[in-house]
């Protein structure tokens, strides 16, 4: 039989990060001071995140080149496999050729390093010595508590209370690691101990966890700075390994992908895998399809405002061109938390306005179905964010069969699932349903989007 | 620099499995029944198991071919990654080569599914329509949970109480694999009734789940068979897929492995590594070493008895020619629940017996410091069995910086620890301490050994 697995030879392994900026034919609008309204700088930035990092949020440069000692890091598990999903063409009966990226291979179990691991690298280079940031369901913190560890620097990871006590795995996985993580609201904070002074027993939110990770960050601007997993142009820049390696694969493969697919929560596991392809589009021409997935119960690409909102809520971060649903919107308590955020990326956000990619969003009881018969078909139980992927990547099999065509299905699996099985038990159980916010709960907060 | 990675390409992996017995100069005795002394064969095995597998069982040829179908399977995460842990090297300021077989990253996080595989597909090739097991930790069950599902068979799952409770997600995932999962003891067999009427708030056991899930076999003989995850012969045949490949790819290093170091529960991640490598030293003369590394709180190797001991409790299976510390021993409640097992298969025995291979044992908090030690150079968190290996290579590592000598060391890390994470909560807070039984204890069962 043809190959399953597609593995890059350590070799190959691509050596630059691609920067889509440089070939989209129009750039996103810049970051916006939220009081003055003045364009956020590297110098504005920097206070905040790395230089280097800052001087990435605002390139035009179409490579950046990974450093040696990322590269070296990265080859702990990367290159990352490509798939073949034959089991589940095999189950779907279609012929439609289903290929999946397998970015739960880290040691964290998803894609977050890809960028934690830069992140970490540019920080020690300047002397940083101490990091924070925010978590929700773990993920990212984990990421990073990695990451910071090969380069000896310290990480605070605060972490949205009621994920704290209920998922004691990822807080554990960061301990083992040697990183601190608070349950977030902490007293560390003004932020928190206003939240607390508020209300003593409140479960926190990542908007809070922000706020608490940016403040500890700026109280110590000599020794440390932030870290952001997702919505930032340098984030999604450095995910940007995963579409490098999968164009290599598939050419290993001998297959052109006729249809690109990620999940989106801020953005960058589709834009990781997206964004190369898109190269192919807009520099060569090629006909492709690139789709981003999102919880319809979160529905910012398909029903949220093109504009300006800040990424946190209390505005710490700059004014942010994207599609939005305000940033106060509170979606419902779905299993994937990775996709619980109400914005989009400037890059993605762009793209989709101008009509260079596609969005559609899901419902989560047939993102858990289809999840379980990926499970059940292909052995790896996939995260609840990348189930979302997996469902659209069923939808265009089941298409081209009912259209008799060929065609060939790329998603990229963001991460396995194995820390996360309660969504599963749930909706083994019967338990799930689906939410769809009203049109009256969009409206809501779609006037915190500020029309540029 | 030099790779990190070895990756086997998907063409070049074995296909066939190593059986040791063709090359070993004092072949293991033979099985006998329990009650009769008679030498077990292979249409005594077959009531139990798959008949093929009662042929691999007493099988004394070289090589067996892996079915086709089975490759594809293994496909899904195999060839396995060798890596050399130059951080750890580093760490250790060693001037040893470390390298390791990274078996954590099948789908269910551990070598298990090399064996689970095959017993699935030879049962499936028979018409058998429904598999049962007992499982400790989980790790078996949910691997047996994988390999059924691929064949679409029934698989039942007899769980220790204890773990059933204390570990959700293992049960968890051989729900998403559409296996049942038990709590025992159950009131589905006779020994589980006779539990739970002796004592209601039974917290089971490994001998007794056994025997539950032998009992549940043997009822339906027309469509059930029973399937075991260590310490048989033909289960250790199926591991060495991995050393198999580590052959090849330490040639793809150029290097050649001084010393050979697995964990043993009952054998079968050690046998997977050991047995390819030390077909080089009894057909070859190849000058090397292969280590097994037990707890001292289960020290059957080193402290046990080499005679004839049942593999359960109740007598269910064969007498086994092998060291034991007796069927009743009762280890501690150390946090690698697969080592707490208190025989090894009879291959490994007689290796042992005959001065072929050595036998080491190692205390919780050296073996958790090294996992520490680990996942901080490494980036992976070890499962705790695993982290029983780490330790002997770290000794072996530091002896050679002590005798200023290269040395090329080569370990298995049978799984990662992602999913048993509290290992480490303990140790971190410094609650975990080491249990090593008194003589006294070591004697009180040792007389259930019977010399041959």
């Amino acid at each position: 039989m043809k190959s399953k697995k597609f593995i890059l030879p350590e070799t190959l392994m691509p050596t630059a990060w691609y920067n889509i900026v440089a070939d989209m034919p129009t750039p996103p609008r810049p970051y916006l001071d939220p009081r003055t309204r003045a364009e956020v700088t590297v110098a504005d930035l920097e206070r905040l995140i790395a230089s280097e990092l800052a001087r990435q949020e605002l390139s035009r440069e179409r490579y950046i080149e990974i450093p040696e000692e990322v590269q070296q890091i990265y080859r702990i598990w990367r290159p990352a496999p490509l798939v073949r999903a034959t089991g589940l063409e095999k189950a779907l009966d279609t012929p439609a050729k289903i290929f999946f990226k397998n970015e739960g291979v880290s040691p964290v179990g998803s894609h977050k390093p890809n960028s934690a691991v830069p992140q970490a690298y540019y920080n020690f280079k300047q002397g940083v010595k101490r990091l924070t940031t925010e978590t929700g369901a773990g993920q990212w913190g984990s990421a990073l508590a990695f990451a910071g560890r090969h380069f000896g620097l310290d990480v605070d990871v605060y972490m949205v209370r009621v994920s704290y006590d209920q998922k004691p795995y990822r807080r554990l996985m960061m301990h083992t690691w040697g990183a601190s993580c608070y349950s977030s609201p902490t007293d560390r904070t003004a932020s928190g101990r206003a939240a607390l002074g508020r209300d003593p027993h409140c479960m926190g939110s990542l908007g809070l966890a922000i706020s608490e990770a940016v403040e500890a960050a700026l109280a110590e601007p000599e020794t440390t700075r932030y870290c952001l997993g997702s919505v930032m142009n340098h984030v999604l820049l450095h995910q940007t390994i995963t579409g490098e390696e999968a164009i290599r694969q598939m050419e290993m493969a001998e297959a052109e992908a006729d249809v690109i697919i990620g999940c989106v929560g801020g953005g960058s596991n589709f834009g990781g895998i997206g964004f190369p392809f898109l190269r192919k589009k807009l520099c060569e021409g090629k006909q492709l399809r690139v789709v981003a997935v999102e919880p319809e119960s979160c529905p910012k690409l398909t029903r949220g405002t093109f504009g300006y909102d800040i990424g946190d809520v209390s505005g710490y971060t700059p004014l942010i061109p994207m599609y939005s649903l305000g940033h106060d919107f509170q979606p419902s308590a779905i299993h994937a938390g990775g996709l619980r955020y109400h914005g989009a990326g400037s890059i993605i956000s762009q793209l989709l306005h101008d009509g260079l990619i596609e969005a559609t969003s899901v419902g989560q009881t047939e993102t858990m179905r289809a999840g379980i018969l990926f499970a059940r078909t292909e052995g790896i139980i996939p995260a609840p964010e990348s189930t979302h992927a997996i469902a659209v990547a069923i939808r265009e099999a089941l298409q081209a069969k009912e259209e008799g065509r060929e065609r060939t299905i790329l998603f990229n699996l963001s991460g396995h699932g194995t820390i996360d099985l309660y969504a599963y038990e749930q909706h083994l159980a019967g338990n799930l349903v689906d939410y769809l916010p009203s049109d009256e709960e969009i409206a809501r907060t779609a006037s915190q989007v500020i029309r540029p």
